[in-house]
């Protein structure tokens, strides 16, 4: 029941994507989870292949290609549960600020290395108490003569460890409006008075580094001010739309994935001497997920196309983000009942993605959220 | 989001339809549901206005539209709440019988008194006791020379006292396999030893005639059977496609209603002196209903076109017609919640419809029969 | 695991009650639910057979019987769902009024009448517009000498047609204070400036004659002041704990009954050849069933011990209330998937609860006003 | 609106219990769960505290108290979060069946030890593949002379590492009965054949030693048989219901604890510039779980009364256990959902109680199981 327009090249490319994350990412699984980290170098290897950052253009070092290439890259990381690899978020998320915001040299200047995997971004919004408060945000930009100061603590930083370039959100103190005060900044790895904090010990996504930035008097040329000064709130909310959707595609292609390991498992699994799957019971719950994953797909799917055309559809995007996140934890839940005490070992994939993705309905936007702009785009 | 190619043509024909309904079929609603029927005359002036059987042909007296008609006429119906005048039932399930497996003469003689409302059609197959389960039917089929001779009970049959013309599904007893002994039949309104037994009475529905009906000895001539004798079991299956869509249509259209009535309701009650949209309970579940009303619309609308072209879509229709019960009563309960004691008043069109509604999970299939099946489909 | 004292008289209490019910209610349900009253003299009966009012004491014509003598008539008749012959209403929550606050004179007036169900009673509160919200009371009550005139509408008055005496709560249109303006009344039948609106047209609880009333310079004796002037909206607050345990108590009742008929059913009905208890889906659907009444049951007996003891179990009253109604709602929902078409015929009592039980989660503080409360007794 | 009749013996047991968690047990969670296992050490101090085995009688070394002892100490317990140290599993599961079933000798032998710490015990039941079915046991034990010979492997064994003493399940491979066959057996450990296999890595209960254990020629003399031979599965089935009632304890004390963490937080936690707590939306979720939470308290406690009591209670048993499990599970998402990211790090009991919690519905019987013996006890 497709409605998105794949073409040749674009099964092709799946196939290619589908293929590498078997063979370079599914077998580092548990090293890269026991590590805490993946390494740079799985980075490098996804720019090398072509992975990173399909929509910069060619100018810029991209391969210039439409989003669905974006789709199918998560939908096939999704597919081999690779929480850590965090190829969306740079590739789709926050490499977007530079390409859509950046000045000419910013471009010139970041753009390749994002592609190639020389350079691993992060975005520093969320703050200790803060939430994803926008209006909220503590950390100060202050502007002295060609310089920047920067102060303040960002926490929760996916790809904290690994970034090599942070697209920032600061105040100026001298503005009282708390959004009017908000611009993005570039800032990069090495730059005096920035420095890691831990690394986060997290419940799930253990091979994700997630960790809190420190910047302390860290001084950055006025170059690297992304965007339009006082912008940053703006900016944030524009490229929210597509951060959810990305989420909301990865969260589908999980689900669908994890069905898959579910319907397998109840065929081979003999309990009291028959198939898991002669119970009506798990033939229902089944049932049920194929259902909630199938509706859940046809309204991404056409979220996609018209994402692609430019359409505003920012409650459209909070449904999708919410519904499938909720689906997915109940669904991710259910199987485990199925898969029993053997679903429980950290060797099982369920336990991971159990674990992995309760963070789906907290982060970009938690399900509160999304009902509440849901409910305002109702007139309520 | 739309995924359906409505033209010019059919958008004017969707204002026509929703004038006709707010005209001719909504002032009467309460008058028909006291009645306990329909009159025949509105079936009759339906006609007139072109609004029964679009797909038949203009060669049969109809108008030779396509399918997305019949999705508009449906649509609108749902949304004036309309119970009794079951046009759906006529024009898109029983009379598509005819139009695919009549012959030649059959179709010439009865289509276009179907498309005019002269003849109004009744589908007779469950029985007493059998439920959905076709091969438990026990009502019999048996040749007499140049005639049938058909004994048996049928009972909650739609459109069971107004009706003009009944498809009748009956077994050979002489045959012993219980699928291959099924034919279907043509029995006109007036044959001698058809009989209709009680107007049933319903919690809700009130306006729609659900009858029992009678066969003692019922003779019919032998060009009245419909289709290929013992093909009964196949076609009613092929049509079931149908029937069950026809239902996901009628569901998502009528949540659609609903919750504007629901969004209406709460920007102007007052309670406790504030509208009861600032409650953040009442936004969060109005937020949480079109969202499921969202998901279930993209997914039937990608079905709707699977269906017009020609694609087996059996599974996914079971998946859109019990997610959309299912979600359509636990929508229409929380309604019932949030208009209080107002909504249980039979002059509210909530209570009407929460009673009216029930019956959506249970017929053309009940869930569980839909679970089962989209079990199948998954190989379970 | 009872943990209520029954005695032995109380069980033969109870089995006299049930024997009633079976012979003196539950034949004639169809003919008061057609009637959409319940003859006076149905309460008349109940009185002679010592069935109404059992805690008003021998001084006042009762039989001063314990709480749980309340507690058996209001589950017997629950048992054989009973809607209109509101002896609860009556017996545990309108004459308690007078009972408790009443003056000696009013008591020896009224309560042997309440007794022997010669005076059926109401409580008239709501009004259009107001909901369950005291404070916004419109209905005035003004002193004229030894007057006390009355004004306004009442709406949604269970036994509104029936009854002889009302409860009426009005304000001191003097008095700004929104509640320390408002007083109880006492008005009987019959006073000029009383009467009775419309029988209110519901989707359930046919033979309950809900009602609005009407008061047009209704002029009562200052006598008929009922407890202390200004202090109605306490005496409200302290009888609405008793009235929403006897609505927990009946819907406690109500889903026991329930699932007796669904336990029985399923082993009955036949389905595709085999009884639908074999069904894992139905087993599960019963089991579940089965729990939640039973967890219900043990918390709402030993809320049942408290309320006796006299304790403030004002948040476990809320919280029994409202779990015991929604799950009653879902269950009797769940019940008629169990019963198919037979359940939607109004001559099944599946049919004619799903109708009557919907009011159970709105009447006596709707489910929202319940976890308002129990998130107060948490501090929140 | 407590039912049991706790002295205050008890009351002052119970406040011992908790300083000693609060002292010598929560500090070390942190340590024990890297270490994946809790010290032998932690057992032997418990045991001094007096805190194992509180029904094992001073004949045997230990304290003989009554039932409610060991719910004080699960409760408290588990009020801690503790998962590794299972001493539940030990003095109210394993330990009692050497105490109904031991001869003279074996009480003599082992019960001292079990009541200091000197030994830890184990049950094992599971074998790969069998699940909890046991007519599926693969391993073997057969008698040669005065010794039994036992082969097998067990799988998914709590205390697996630390156990001194093993109950195990085999069969005779001469009885052709499947459950005829079986038998327990005590296995010390350090008898040759007997070797522990991997340390099984789970998801959650970190500091739990759940291993394999392997059986191979262990020969262990015929005085080790525990209770009649053959009897071993009604042995297991009657031990099961107090198993399955510890789990609801410890359920329910686990949700208790969690509810007041979720309301601490949501008053202290700001978000947007104001209170959690504020928040309509977390209120009621807060209320919601407190009713549950009342729900199943009330039914457990009342069950723990007929436990004690001695009656049959194996129903509810099922129902508190499955019920209690299902609504921890639920609970402890809706709590991460209210701490968002920061309940998602390990340093955060939400976190640790996510993972551990899992379980609940798994082990002890699935709630597959729990459903299909209360529809067993419906008749259905």
């Amino acid at each position: 029941m497709g409605v998105l327009k794949y073409t040749e090249d674009h099964e092709r490319f799946r196939l290619q994507v589908r293929e590498y994350m078997e063979k370079e990412v599914l077998p580092h699984t548990m090293e890269w989870e026991e590590a805490h980290i993946v390494p740079k170098e799985a980075w490098r290897k996804m720019g090398e292949a072509g992975y990173l950052c399909p929509c910069v253009s060619k100018e810029y070092g991209g391969p210039g290609l439409d989003f669905l290439y974006s789709v199918i890259i998560t939908e096939e990381m999704a597919a081999v549960g690779q929480a850590g690899l965090a190829a969306m978020l740079h590739s789709d998320i926050v490499v977007p600020y530079i390409n859509t915001y950046g000045t000419e040299e910013q471009k010139k200047k970041y753009l390749p290395g994002c592609v190639s995997g020389a350079i691993i971004t992060a975005v520093a919004m969320t703050e200790p108490g803060a939430g994803s408060d926008v209006g909220g945000l503590e950390a100060t930009a202050e502007e002295d003569g060609d310089e920047i100061v920067i102060n303040g603590v960002k926490t929760f930083i996916s790809n904290g460890i690994n970034c090599d370039l942070v697209v920032l959100a600061a105040r100026n103190p001298e503005i009282a409006d708390k959004h009017a005060g908000v611009s993005l900044y570039l800032v990069e790895d090495g730059t005096p008075g920035f420095t890691r904090g831990k690394h986060l010990d997290k419940m799930g996504m253990h091979s994700q580094d997630t960790a809190e930035l420190f910047f302390s008097n860290c001084r950055i040329p006025k170059e690297n001010i992304l965007g339009q000064k006082g912008h940053g709130f703006l900016m944030l909310m524009e490229k929210l739309q597509q951060e959810r959707l990305m989420s909301a595609i990865a969260n589908v292609a999980g689900a669908e994935t994890a069905l898959k390991w579910a319907v397998a498992y109840a065929k081979e699994a003999i309990v009291d001497g028959k198939p898991l799957s002669k119970s009506q019971a798990v033939k229902f719950k089944l049932a049920e997920m194929a259902t909630d994953i199938n509706l859940n797909r046809a309204f991404l799917d056409n979220l996609i196309n018209d994402h692609m055309a430019g359409k505003d559809v920012t409650a459209q995007t909070m449904m999708s983000k919410y519904a499938s996140s909720e689906m997915m934890n109940l669904q991710i839940s259910d199987i485990m009942d199925l898969f029993g005490e053997y679903g429980l070992l950290e060797s099982s994939p369920v336990a991971r993605g159990f674990r992995d993705q309760r963070i789906t309905t907290i982060f970009a936007g938690t399900t509160e959220i999304m009902k509440t702009i849901i409910a305002k785009s109702l007139g309520l």
